[in-house]
This record gives C-alpha cells, sequence and structure tokens, in this order.
C-alpha cells in the first residue's frame, strides 16, 4: 500500500489520534502508543494545552516519535481560530517540531454541539492559506463546503462522521460519497480524512471503505472503559478498512443468486490495485 | 483474551473461512494464511470435494496447520445432511484428523437463496448430538429456533446475518443481541457464531461487536478481487471487533453533551474484562 | 384499488387492529373508529376476554362493523393454541359470528420476548387447517419456515416486523422481500400480513410499500399518549404505504443524474396497476 | 392540529408540491388536485416558466386554489437568485397573486448534484430579507448553516433530507434533529420544512415524525409511474405522519418487556396536545 500523503507530510498509519479526556498522561502515552498513530493532534489553547498543575502536555509526548498536529479546539470564530494558528506555529517552531507547520483547523459555533461553523471555517481557511499554513480543516459533511475548502487551498478536507464525542461513527455515508466524487476528481490522491463521530472499530473499518484516506478520532479511544485496548482495534480497524477497500468487495445481492446487486455498484472506490 | 471453546476445540483465531469458490488451490491456500484462521470448513459431498480434474481438496490444504471442519453444504434435507456427516467423520478419521469429531451442519431449503430449513435442522441437530457428534448448526436469526438448537445439543449456534453470499453483513443486530440473551444466559461462554452473509471487513468487526465469539465466512474473501488482501482485512477485522466488544464503548449520543444516550445502553456485551 | 381477500373475506381496509391494553372499553371502541379497521382481533383465553370486574370484551365491540378475528395469544405451545382455536370457533359460532371460521395463530416462546415458536407454530397451523379453520398464522421473518406454513395450507403468513410491543418496525425488509418472492410466486394475491412490531405511522407506510397486503398492530395504538389520534395516523399511513406501493416509485441515486440507481432495482412490487 | 403558519401565510395542508417535470399540464393539475396542496412552487426562470411551445406554466394553475411560492431554481449564484427573486415578486404582483410576497431561495453548486451552495444562499438570504422578502431557503441539513439562515430573516429553513431527485428520504435524522433543537429553542412554531429526497410515503411520514412542519416535493409524484395516485399517497402520508408525531408513540425496545428502551428517549417532538 503506499503511505498517506498530506500536503509534504508522509505517514504509513492512516489513524490519528487526540491526545483529550484521558484521565492521565501515562495512559494517553499508552493509547497512543497501542493506536500505531505517526500524527497526534494537540489542542493549542493555553486552557487545554496545560494542566492544572502546571504541566505542558506536549512533555509528555514523544515528539521524535509522532508528529504533532496542533488545533483550533475551543476556538470560536475566525479570528480567534486565526490567532490560535499563529500561535501554534511559533510554539512548534521554538520546539523545532515539524507540526509547526500545518494546523487542524477548527471553528466551532457552540459549546453545546461543537458542530463547524461554516462561514469561519472558510474564512479562516482562506486566511491561513494565504499565511502558508497547510491547512487541515474540520468540516461538515456538506459537500458543497467541503469542495469550496479545497478549492481555498486547505491540504485535506477533514469531513464528521457524526457530531464530536457522539460515537455514531459516519451518520450519512452518501454525502462522504459526494465528498470523495467531488475532492478526488482528477485529483485521485486528495486526502479526505474522517474526523470526529467514530465510536467503535467497525465505525472506523467503514470509514475507510467508503474510500477516506484516514481517521481522526480522540474520545472512542481516550473515554472507553479500557483504552488502550481500544487503541488497539482501532489500529487493527483502520488497516482492515483500508485494505478491504483496496480488495474489490463483492456485490450486495438480496441473496447470493438474485439477478441484481443491491448497491454495490455505488461503492465510489474499489480502488483494487 | 481468553481462546475461543467450541466443544474440545480450543482456538486463539476466532475467524473460521470456507475453501468454495476459489479460482485456484494456490489462491485458496494463500488466502488461508493470510486470514490466520486456525479452521476452515470443507464441504464432504463428492462433487465438491472433487474436482473436474479428480483432485482431492483436502491434498490441497495443510491438515497439521489447519483444523477441518466438514460441512454438509449442499444438503436439501436431514436425511442427506446426516449421511453427509457420518460419511465426514468416516472421511477424516482415515486421515487421523481430529475434523472427524466435528460437523458443520447445513439443511437448506431450496438452491436459490440457500436459507435454512427450520424443521429438517432441528431434526439433524437431535439425530447427530444421539450419534456424538459435536455439531455446529447454520441457522437463520430466528432466536427461539437458536435456542431450541442448543437445547438439542449443538455445540454451538451459527446464525446468518444475511443469506450466503449476500454480502450484506448483519441485517437484523436485534435478532443477534436476543440470540445472545438466550443462549448466553448463564452460560456465557457458549460460542455463537455468525455464519453467512458477510461482504467486508466492517461487517466482520460489527458481528464481533455484537457479542459473537467468531465469524465464519467464505464468498466475501474467495470472490473479492484481491482475496488474499481481503483474507489480511477480514484477520485484522475480526480482532478490531474482538478487542472494540471487550473495552466497553461510549455510548452513542445526539451530541456529546447531550443528556441521554440514544442506544448505547442496550449493548449487551461490553464485556469490560 | 382491489380489496384485501384472506381466505372466504374480503375487506376494503388492509390495518387490523387489536383490542388489548386499552384503558378503557370506550377508548379501544373509540381507537377502533379512528382507525378505520374492518377487522379486530380478540385474544380468547378467558383472563384476557373477561376483566376484572366480569365484563366481557365482545359486549363491548359492534359485532356488525367489525369482523372479530380470535387469536390465540397467550398460548405457549401447540396443543394449547389448537384448544383455544377451537373454543373461539365454538364461541363465536354460539354468537352467529362469521369470525367462527378463522383464527390468528400464535404460539409463543415464552412471556420475555413473545417470540413465536417456530416448531409448534407449524404443528398447530397443519392440524388446524385438517380441521377446516382458516389460519392466519403469526411467525417470525424466517422466510423458509414462511413458505413451510404456506404450504401447511395457512390462509395467511404474517410474519413479524420485529418483537410484540418493541416499536421498531420492519428491522428486516430483506427477510420480508424474499417472504414475498417465495409466497407470491404464481400466486400474487396470497396475502401476507405484517404483524407486530409497527411503532409509528412510517413503519406501517414502509410496511405496505415493501409490498405487503395489510398491517395488524395493536400496542402502538393503544399505548399511544393519544390513542384515537395514533389510530387516525395509522389509518391514514396503510392506505399511503398501499398506494405508494402501486404507484411506481421513483428509483433511489446517489444524486438525481448519478448514472446508476442504489437500490430502486430490488424493489419487488412495483405493482403499478 | 393548528395551522401551518409561514410568516404572513396560514395554511391546513402541511404538503407544499412542486410544478416541474409533468408530461403534461393536464397530468399536473390532476396530481397537484390530489395531493390535497395549498402551496405549489414554480421556477420563474423564463426557460422554466415557459415551455417549447410558448405556453406560460402559471396559465395552467388555478391560481385561486393555490398560493404560489416561485422559487429561484436553475440559479448558481447569489446575483442570479436575487435577480429572479425581485422577477418573480414584479411578475406575481401583476398578476395581483399573494405569491409576490415570498420566495423559495435556491442557490445551487452545480448541475450535476443540485445541492445548494451555502455561502452564496446565506449571502442571497440577507439581501432579499433587506428587500421585504419572506425568504423560504433550501439549504443542506447542516445545523449551524440552518441556524445562520434562521438568524438572517428567513421565513422558514427547508433543509434536504438528500439531494433534490435522488428518492432516499431523510438521510440524516440526527441533523434534522439537531436543526429543529436549534430553530424551536424559544420559538417552538418556527417553521422547518423538509425540501427535497423524498422518494416515497414513508420519506414524508418518517419527515413529520420527526417534528418538521411541512414537506415540499416534486420529483417524487411528477416522476412515479402514477402520478395521480402516488399524490393521493403523499397527501396521506403527511397527515399521518403528522398526527403520528403530536400522538406521543410509544419507544422502541429490544422486546417489549426489555428494560431499558432502544432510543424513543431521544424523540425531540412528542408534542404530544
Amino acid at each position: 500500500d503506499k503511505p498517506l500523503v498530506v500536503g509534504k507530510f508522509q505517514f504509513r498509519s492512516r489513524l490519528f489520534t487526540g491526545t483529550g479526556k484521558y484521565t492521565t498522561f501515562d495512559l494517553m502515552r499508552d493509547s497512543l502508543a497501542a493506536s500505531g498513530c505517526e500524527v497526534t493532534t494537540v489542542a493549542v489553547r493555553r486552557e487545554r494545552l496545560i494542566d492544572s498543575e502546571g504541566r505542558n502536555l506536549l512533555d509528555y509526548l514523544d515528539l521524535k516519535r509522532y508528529t504533532i498536529l496542533p488545533n483550533t479546539a475551543g476556538c470560536f470564530n475566525a479570528e480567534d481560530a486565526i490567532r490560535h494558528a499563529r500561535l501554534a506555529r511559533e510554539l512548534l517552531t521554538n520546539l523545532e517540531n515539524p507540526g509547526a507547520d500545518w494546523v487542524k483547523l477548527e471553528c466551532l459555533a457552540d459549546k453545546k454541539t461543537l458542530l463547524p461553523d461554516p462561514i469561519d471555517t472558510l474564512k479562516a481557511t482562506e486566511q491561513l492559506v494565504k499565511e502558508g499554513f497547510q491547512v487541515l480543516v474540520y468540516t461538515s459533511d456538506d459537500p458543497v463546503l467541503a469542495k469550496r475548502l479545497k478549492d481555498a487551498g486547505a491540504a485535506s478536507v477533514m469531513p464528521a462522521g457524526s457530531p464530536i464525542g457522539s460515537g455514531q461513527g459516519v451518520l450519512n455515508p452518501n454525502n462522504i460519497r459526494i465528498i470523495l466524487e467531488y475532492l478526488k476528481a482528477g485529483d485521485p490522491d486528495y486526502p479526505v480524512i474522517i474526523d470526529a463521530g467514530v465510536g467503535t472499530a467497525s465505525d472506523v473499518a467503514a470509514a475507510m471503505e467508503l474510500g477516506c484516506d484516514g481517521v481522526l478520532l480522540n474520545t472512542a479511544i481516550a473515554s472507553a472503559k479500557d483504552p488502550v485496548r481500544m487503541a488497539w482495534a482501532m489500529r487493527y480497524a483502520c488497516e482492515a478498512g483500508r485494505m478491504a477497500s483496496l480488495s474489490g468487495r463483492i456485490p450486495k445481492k438480496l441473496y447470493a443468486t438474485a439477478s441484481s446487486p443491491i448497491d454495490g455498484m455505488i461503492a465510489p472506490t474499489s480502488r483494487h490495485s
């Protein structure tokens, strides 16, 4: 299998993790290791980066092992998100960390749903691209907005499968199919990464089988009863879904000898290679 | 994780494979190896065991590596199925193969749908149990019939997720949940194995997440465009689903801060251990 | 539209109701009237027919308006069900009610799930057909058992959409599709009636759109907060689903100009007439 | 039941129809009559309003019976949509038709998917509200954009169930639930109308059961094999779904005596009244 390419970065693992909500830094470290991830995302807002005892989350991550993907979680408008993206660049530049070059943009609408705001998300993307950031942009599964974000220069569009922390998986596979059709037309390697909503292993496999290039998740591991074991589950599920998407699955039929497939024909990504 | 126990047998892998529909014996061998299975099922009807060139399928399997699970595929009533189970026992006894002790019972209704016949399936189960077989019985997802088959002495009940070769996965998770509730009441290690209908990796993961003890599949690998790669996908998906089922997944919510979970509470098998 | 024919009976309404669980007889009467049903089913077990004040449910039904369909609810084996079917015949014969000629057979497995027992259901069907009953038989959605019940002489096969009182609608439309294919092959007017599991109006419409000939429900009306209004909803939904099934719906597509339909082609019953 | 109120308008019927795609004007007239609609929407782009023989669609509608809702179908940016909204106002003012006061805004992204463009849709809404239009705005099911459109002054937000003409019904009920939560908070009568994607009667009923205030559809009737009969089906389904949403449905359970409901508790709109 070829590597996942996002802008100037290349990875073998297609599972990105988050660093929030773990009960201890040790548990976070063990879970990240179990997940096999090469990228982990870190919120750069001060109240998220520094815990109540004054400890900096970055001090508990092996920065040689993981590429840090800074994110703007907790920002509720374009200005705030842009400011924190710049802050992240400065911070990681000082650490001589390659993550200084990219950012996961989150412009959220409110604290209740943590859904992304489409207008400010687009505005911030345009500005950050102008400033030379490689922008990985969290968005809804609206295909037209996804296309506009790619057109604005985003290095990767990251549609939500369902609301952050909701554990519902990909609620609308059809929108993801249209997003893939839009964004990969004439550009088959453009990375589309499902971000948010995953609850369990089969959700990850199903997202990959749709033809997505990766999955980013946090709560599903961090808030499981056994995060380390769930991290292993997610790692295998991501591999499984990726390989299945490349293997040319059998069509769905009412029964095996029925004359017509049910919906196998719309699978957009039987990229048998 | 503890091993899967079916009657007198114990296995680490929870993925059982079939041996039908491969274009060549070599492809079959490579796919089985990739799947990591320890059990593979073989149809004992003459026309299935011996190919058009007179070659016996068993000669192409590493009998030291795999436990052979003989099956009665192609039998359309109890008598025929019983006769072929006895034939299988004789055949495998002569080969000094441990698979002589068990059988996967298939009593099918017709060639069009390959759905199991409930009446003859129960009748054959009763007879074969009497004759000392360890019966793994293929059945529909009817929870009451599943319970009757266990009561008749089946070593494992194997409900179909969907019709053989249909690639639709588990169509009715609720029936599987009730089967698990029925069959594992006071007997949590009784093995329930999804047999038939799986199409892709996420189907296997989802079946395991319901709390099933294993998955048996054939067409999904053998008829994929790239069977070896799909076998790897299924192997990882089975591991992923098993681990996820043991990890205590997060509840489903409309959004993360919504007050009520959606259906997390009915997950019957968050067997956090 | 042609009438629904079940054995010697003919009806314009395709919605059958039950008479259980209403808080008062008046509410039952008003709800039945609102539903537009011509058939209502009555449990003949003494503890269900006669309430705690000694009142007989039949005295509160307009026997001129409704055809009574006696049922064997509360019977947990073939013998008990057969006995109550005979009792029903005697009772309704004495009342000179045409419902004496038919019976809705329920042979249940246990009080917890109220799922039908396949073995005793088939046995009782065979016996009651022999005794001249027109048997409408409640069963699971197992297509092979459904076929066996028709072959045994049942006047109508009534598969459950989901467990009695569960409110989940038709959980496995594919099984219903196969049942319709099996039972209507060469016999397009053979009545298949969804019995049990309906929760709301769209469930009824969807069941009819699959090509079923009618729907029987009870809890969804009787236990709604406003039973009379829900009865109206069910009446309209049954009409709506029936007409839609006759109108040749548009195919499902990813979007309107997509080249391939998604699953429109498997709709078994676009009986445009 | 109380009437549907949209801005200054009041209606008893909650089903809005379109006027496109009919093979003849007569069939359109009969279908509209059968649907029981009081509102029908008409595209004001010249190539849609005037047919190849020079006939004006409006001449074939009973303008006393129906309130005309002009729409901007065929417009692919804000400017074009605004221009056509103004044109509609002029046209209907000249006809002394009350429909002069409102407009259904469609700003589409492309001809292939007919998905709405979020940015131009918001921009055009702001402008048209400024010009005194009552704007009913077609949008995706993105809850945040829906909220922004209401905040911009839209008289009704009309989320797509699925792409125009796709016949898939409401693909993501959870987004619709969140939209209803957002838009009806403190304003329970604010009208949310599902626009686009409906394929058959149960789709309409299900949309209403979610708590939506109405449904607008066109292709599902116009392109059915029997449009007049399908129009009747949709009429009844809309009534059925509305009444069901007011009737307090039973909760979903694994089986009736199971201890926990499955997801009944999240039904946002058991507006028992």
